[in-house]
This record gives C-alpha cells, sequence and structure tokens, in this order.
C-alpha cells in the first residue's frame, strides 16, 4: 500500500492541526495511511498526540496506527500559531517541493496540499498565482491542462477562468480554452472518479444564459460553438443553461459536473451549499492531488478551534481517485 | 379586513393553476383571504373547485371560504393550458392594471402577480423590462426607487442590477446607483418585515472582492465609498465580502439582506437554496407587491403538475407585510 503526502502548509497556519486532527480520526473514517511533510514543531505548538518521524515515505504505513508519520522539514525561525514570517513561507514552500516530488516519483499515491499564505510566498519570489500551478510546473504541465475542480458531496463544479477582474473574464473566454478544459475535466472524471461518460453541464454567461442573445452574445460566440466541438468529440456536454436555475437539487441530479465561466459562478454554488467540506482537486496531473478548500485561518491558529472535515475529505477524496486510477490501469 | 389581489398572469400559463391551488391550501396555510382577477375560463380548464364571481373586491373576504373569488377579465380569444396567444397577452395585462389598479385606490390590502410571458407582451407592444416596472410607472415611482428583492425562508437578496449583459454591468454601477437601491432597501426592510434598522451585507463584483484591488477596482472606486456614504446615512451597511463565502448558514445569519451587484451573484444563491419557495418583492411601492418567483411554464400548464408552493409563499409575504405596515402607520 502506497500512503499519500500531506504538505502541512504554512506552519503558523491551521495546516498542522487539522492535518493531526485528521489523523486521530483515521478509525472513524477508514482513512487511507498518510504521511505530513514539514516541521514537527509546527504539530507540536497545537498538539499533544503521537508523531512518528519518518525518514522513507514506506515507513508510513506501519508506523500510521502508533502515530502522526511525519517527514521533518525544518522552518529556519520560530513558529508562532497564528503569525506567518518568511521562514514559514520557505518552509511551506520546501514542504509541497518535496511532497510533489515525492508524489511524482511514486514513493507518496498522491498529494494532498495543507493551506498557504500567498502574501508571505509572493515576499520571498513565489511567482505562481497558487500551489496549483507550481505543482503543475513541476510536472512539466502547461497551465491550461491543469483544471481545477471543486467538489462538495453533493456538487462539483470547474471554474474556466479563476483569479480575474470579473470585467476581464468576456475578454479571456474563448473556444479554444473552455474545449482544452472541458476535455481535460471530462477525462479527470473518468480517471478520478470512474465516471466512463461523465456528463458537463455549462453555465450561461449572461442571466438567462442570454435570452438568445438580448441580454450578451458570450452564449452565441463562444459557449455554443464550443458545447458543439465537444459533442463532436464524444463528450456528453449540455447547455448553456441559466446558471441561477441549475443548482438546486433536482438540476444538479442531471449532470455530473457543472462547467462555470467565471470564479464566483463556480464558487458561490459550490460553498453555498458546502462550505465546511469543499475539496479542490487537480485534474491532469501525473497524480493525484487535492486540498481543502479554504486557507489558513491565521485568525484562529493556534487555538484548537480548526475543524478538520475538509482536510478529511480532501485525504478520503484523494484515496479514492488513487483507487479508481488504479482499477483503470490494471 | 382587506383583501388580496392576484393576477392570474398568462391565462395560459400555471398563474390560473396555482391561485386556485393555493386557494384550496388557505385552511392548511392560514391564508389571508384573497381574489383572483382574469379569465375564469383559465381557471376552468385547469380546476375543478368552486368560484365565486365577485364584481367588488370586499365581497371576496366573505366569499372566500366558499369559494375562489373571481373579478373577471374576459380573454377576447381561446384559451389553451400551455398555447400562449396575444390575446392571453392582452387579458394578463389588463388584469395586472385591474389588479394593481385596486391596490393602489387601497381596495385591495396588496397585490400579488401571477407570471406573465414577456414574449408575448412584447408582441402586443408592451415596453416595460416587467411587471415590476408596470406597476412602478402607474404609480408615478421612478425605477431606480422600486427595487427588486428576492426572499426565500433563509436569504432575501437584492440585485442592484438586473437584465442586462454581464459585461455591461461595470460600467452600469455607480456609488449613485447603489446608494439610491439600498436606501429604499432598508426602508422596505423596515417597512415590509418590521426590521427595525436591517443589516444590509454588501457583495463584492470580483472574485475575492477583488483583493484590495489586486483583482479588479470596482470595490475602491464604487462600492466602498457608497458603503461609506450609507453608514454616515446611519444605516448597517457591511462588506464588501467575498461573494462565494457570503451565503453558507453561518455567514447568513449576520445579516438581513444581501446586496449584490449583478443578477446571477444574486439569483444562484436564492434558487439554490430556495428554488422552489422564492418569492420576488417589489420595494418603494405605495403597496405591498410580491410575485412567485418563476415563469409560466407553459410546458406543464394543464397537466395539474405546477406546485403552488412559490405562490401560498408570496401570498404569505404579502399579507405578513400588509401587517407591518399597518402596524408601523398605527
Amino acid at each position: 500500500m502506497t500512503p499519500l503526502a500531506i504538505s502541512l502548509g504554512d506552519p503558523a497556519g491551521i495546516g498542522p492541526e487539522i492535518a493531526a486532527k485528521a489523523w486521530a480520526e483515521r478509525q472513524v473514517y477508514g482513512l487511507h495511511p498518510f504521511f505530513v511533510v514539514g516541521d514537527a514543531r509546527s504539530v507540536c505548538a497545537v498538539w499533544d498526540g503521537p508523531i512518528e518521524r519518518i525518514s522513507d515515505p514506506a515507513e508510513s504505513v506501519a508506523a500510521f496506527d502508533r502515530g502522526l508519520p511525519l517527514l521533518n522539514i525544518e522552518d529556519g525561525g520560530t513558529i508562532t500559531p497564528g503569525v506567518p514570517d518568511v521562514e514559514g513561507a520557505r518552509c511551506s514552500l520546501d514542504s509541497l517541493e518535496l511532497a510533489s516530488g515525492l508524489a511524482r516519483s511514486g514513493a507518496a499515491g498522491g498529494l494532498v496540499t495543507g493551506p498557504v499564505s500567498k502574501a508571505q510566498l509572493y515576499a520571498i519570489g513565489f511567482t505562481h498565482p497558487g500551489q496549483t500551478e507550481f505543482v503543475a510546473e513541476r510536472c512539466g504541465i502547461a497551465k491550461e491542462n491543469a483544471v481545477m475542480l471543486l467538489a462538495g458531496p453533493t456538487l462539483k463544479v470547474v471554474p474556466i477562468t479563476t483569479h480575474l477582474p470579473l470585467r476581464a473574464v468576456s475578454d479571456l473566454l474563448s473556444i479554444d480554452l473552455i474545449v482544452t478544459r472541458s476535455v481535460a475535466t471530462a477525462k479527470g472524471l473518468a480517471r478520478n472518479f470512474g465516471i466512463a461518460s461523465p456528463r458537463l453541464a455549462f453555465a450561461g454567461f449572461n442571466p438567462h444564459a442570454g435570452e438568445n442573445g438580448a441580454l450578451g452574445r458570450e452564449e452565441i460566440d463562444i459557449l455554443i460553438p464550443a458545447i458543439e466541438r465537444l459533442r463532436e468529440l464524444g463528450i456528453d456536454a449540455q447547455g448553456p443553461l441559466a446558471a441561477d436555475t441549475m443548482f438546486h437539487p433536482r438540476a444538479r441530479a442531471e449532470y455530473d459536473v457543472a462547467m462555470c465561466l467565471y470564479h464566483d459562478q463556480a464558487l458561490i454554488p459550490l460553498k453555498t451549499l458546502h462550505f465546511d467540506e469543499g475539496v479542490n482537486m487537480t485534474l491532469g496531473l501525473p497524480f493525484v492531488r487535492t486540498s481543502p478548500d479554504h486557507g489558513t485561518a491565521f485568525a484562529i491558529a493556534g487555538k484548537d478551534k480548526a475543524e478538520p472535515g475538509a482536510m478529511i475529505a480532501a485525504i478520503r477524496m484523494a484515496a479514492e481517485a488513487m483507487r479508481h486510477r488504479e482499477v483503470s490501469s490494471l
């Protein structure tokens, strides 16, 4: 059995606490064995449970019953929960680099990433928009082929564009971008979730999906041609649908993933329904990568207030995806 | 007791059926007495229950126990459920005109409007974007002061802009527009819901509310100055908040209404949570006006499939608002 690697993220954030709490709940949730990568002090500062230092991921499966398996990455400074610093940012980046390298090499069966502080990472010269793009680059994957999927128990969404001003979205949308992301999504759902012919439902860009052009032309000029091309490729693509009426329970039953055109169109319904259990999965990488869909939460770090629900969901989704990948590669 | 007036909307839509079904459930839900305005044939075509023809709204309170009180407006053509025509559009407009006139005169205590077909109305020369603007104009209210509030059991939202292309929204937003709509909203919540000091939470326009300008400037240039001006006016205005994290249950507990900047930002969370029970209320009119937040649903008209839930919710919300207005005018 190959363990999962968890990078602890920023040592001053809630990453160490939620990873440790997830380990404590391993039997309740039947969690796949994992090891964490980060500074042991960041865990000890917020948690009293047993830690099993390891020097090789292979040790972690046997150690998993006795304590939280930990591969140490030293933070060059002091660690104070809730107080981020640049040494912590370097430690989070080193942890990510090592954990993703182990996943790439196959020593880890997949990667779960804890929350990092982008502000702190930018301060040490990190130039990627986020962990996803960093991992994609390390894998030699072009960033347009690494697709962010957000998943909760009753809804999966893909934001086709992400962190940019809303008024810039329309100019960035193109038939090619939508087709590329959608093909990667369809492949990813087959590979990681075992959905052989995933049903993709596309949200319209404008109110009421543009009402045949009366309320905007992005549907006619970009979205409908993209959907037609996807159908020619054999992908089950529906839409464009009015974005406001596609997320209630009966509507959600009609598709496997909602393809959304901008950040909030995807994230509003997901977080409205599944705020405490959202998982971010990167599709298109050579290995499984998930992450709890929340930030470092410095304000509550070290106060024993952090809930491990999203981390547990991220571990479970990664393990489930590993199983689907093994089955499909038999 | 003053009855509510319900305009039946398009005779070929589901308006007549849901109004009649609401009457049938009057005791279950303790509904305030109402009368409907429209062609009796549109009700008879889809419903077997008793109809009480009236010629004056005052008769409807006594008649309400015996049958569905109906003030007849003749449709000049034939009526086939699911098959709209221009005579039906004229009938729906005449019904709206009479019902809103009765509300304006005080003969009806408030107005609930059934769904109309905008496509059919445009075909007979109707030039308003919808019923809301028509009613506002008949009341001599400038359309920027008539605010659309969408409400479900756990969420109220106001879309500050509504039916226009998404890429046109940014240019339309202004401090004045936001302040005007927000003042009308605060007054409307006090008057119709008895919330003396309503808490308004403003959604950011861009992802993560713009991240201090890194992801767009609408927050800095327009929204924050508007919020400051509202606070100077004594209004409890919060934000701008990241739109994706303001609609989960704990976040919703912190405000009375979410002020949203475009159609789908407001309608996605509302319909995700409350698809079958959403009510549209117009704030800023001299009388109470609500409407079920769905369309004519021609596809299911006459098939006994229409659910009266949203119509019942619209009637209850109108009656509740009437009571609050009576209390506040004492």
